[in-house]
């Protein structure tokens, strides 16, 4: 036999997942749920992955800006282009999000989906973040991806709904936590379909798609599966929706938020972190009967 | 031991179908596909059941214009709404296929996405199709039934790819079809997430979000699933992108087009149609290798 959860400590956390499946799979439970609508879904950075000292997916951005930066001079007298260039977060972050979310849309479209997909590919596979030496995909979080097994084993199908980049997440959705394509939520910009000397493609345009945070996760949500889950799990304000959207039906219900205290195996933030921000979330979490998971206390390990 | 694909005769179409599938599920052929990879994309509109004398959800647009006439007087003096409503189909014509678009967002909107799911469940139980007096989803075609559970007895994932609104396909795919809600893509407008007295609602707006048609097909198909499917099945040149997309990758590939020829059983229509035109696709098909199924020659029945 092998243990439930390994990578949790015994504790209410813990206690409380295993008490909500029991709930819904077993057939003689008064709040069963039929298979098909146990639908769960998982909040990325910071959720499955770590999110400090900035996004992952930030930090490509950086990267591919400073490459592509000899083919576009002009970058060097605009905003936000220059500031980002320069090293210089004091006037980059003086745009504000949307800053940087100008930044994404231009550097990362002009490509067809098949070749972005192979420099996500290619980057996953060498870079190394600026403070553990990792790859970004050891930094993925040893109970959650054993929480995903579980739900699973107990006929769950699991989402991931993530505020970053929809082809980002799938370019190791699979490979990383065994989550297929078609079950990535993300945000996206607009690709355009052509017939390049024969050969269909899908052009990646400057040009936002949808934004897939706060009040845009349950619209993800709707779009892409249809159905309500009946388990979410974040870490963030941008997933507080998520939450809403899924414990807010009826029957059997379970929201979970993890909280970054372990300074030591992690990082420890909250209310004034840049990225993952939990703030609102956090202080209506025991109100809404959501369950907070120290990562201190509840974890025996973070990284596999 | 069952027969399979019991409803179409012997014959080109149906070796066809049998000969890929066998080519890439079988573990020692040379164009073995993953299970993972075996995607398989399915029209839904003259694909999967009738669409004549008009697309059904049309058809179930210009009922609820009238159900909805009372509460809306603006709408008797102004386009396209009054012709519309009077049944002057010349004038309503004119507007074109952005007339029909245009009352389509107006009048399917105004509702929460479950208030519309309960309204669309509703009409299927009971609207009956104006000239075979069935209802709606009895007019679904028993080969393709057979078709997608073969397809998933062989480890393929199916999915509807639909210009139809996507919300409208979910309310019967899994009953009728076996497709989940989650492997549904179509056309559809913007919603928008609130919390109206505490209790969180998805709203739909009068405002368009995606046209899943012609080009925009392989561009739902990539937002959707995200990898590219290996067998495609439509009937219109509305349909023609997925198949090029779908049948433009390496190895096995298959696409398939149904031809409506049988005026007796159910319609014979093709190039000059309204609903379900099916003009360049029939001319470019031989050329393209994709199989072309006589509704009339390769079925033994057609409805269940």
């Amino acid at each position: 036999m092998t243990e439930t959860l390994p990578g949790w400590r015994e504790g209410t956390a813990r206690k409380a997942i295993i008490d909500f499946v029991a709930r819904v799979c077993r057939e003689d439970s008064q709040e069963f749920v039929q298979q098909a609508e146990r639908i769960a879904v998982f909040d990325n950075d910071g959720a499955l992955w770590s999110e400090q000292p900035f996004y992952f997916q930030g930090l490509f951005l950086f990267e591919r800006l400073r490459e592509l930066a000899d083919r576009h001079p002009e970058w060097k007298t605009s905003q936000p282009f220059q500031s980002a260039l320069e090293g210089d977060w004091q006037t980059f972050k003086s745009f504000g999000s949307k800053g940087l979310l100008d930044l994404a849309v231009v550097v990362l479209s002009g490509t067809t989906t098949d070749e972005y997909e192979c420099i996500v590919r290619d980057w996953l596979a060498t870079a190394r973040h600026p403070m553990s030496g990792r790859l970004y995909t050891e930094m993925v979080f040893q109970p959650m991806l054993e929480l995903l097994e579980y739900l699973r084993g107990n006929g769950f199908k699991t989402f991931i709904v993530s505020g970053g980049g929809i082809e980002f997440v799938r370019a190791f959705s699979e490979r990383v936590y065994g989550v297929p394509p078609e079950q990535v939520v993300g945000s996206s910009i607009v690709t355009r379909y052509q017939v390049r000397d024969g050969e269909p493609v899908l052009e990646r345009l400057p040009e936002l798609n949808f934004i897939d945070d706060g009040e845009g996760k349950p619209v993800g949500i709707h779009q892409h599966i249809g159905r309500r889950p009946i388990a979410a799990f974040g870490n963030s304000d941008g997933d507080l929706q998520m939450l809403e959207w899924t414990t807010g039906g009826e029957g059997a219900r379970f929201g979970l938020l993890l909280h970054h205290d372990d300074a030591e195996r992690e990082f420890a933030y909250d209310r004034h972190s840049a990225a993952g921000r939990l703030d609102r979330a956090l202080t209506e979490a025991p109100g809404r009967g959501w369950t907070v998971v120290s990562m201190k206390n509840d974890w025996k390990t973070v990284y596999p």
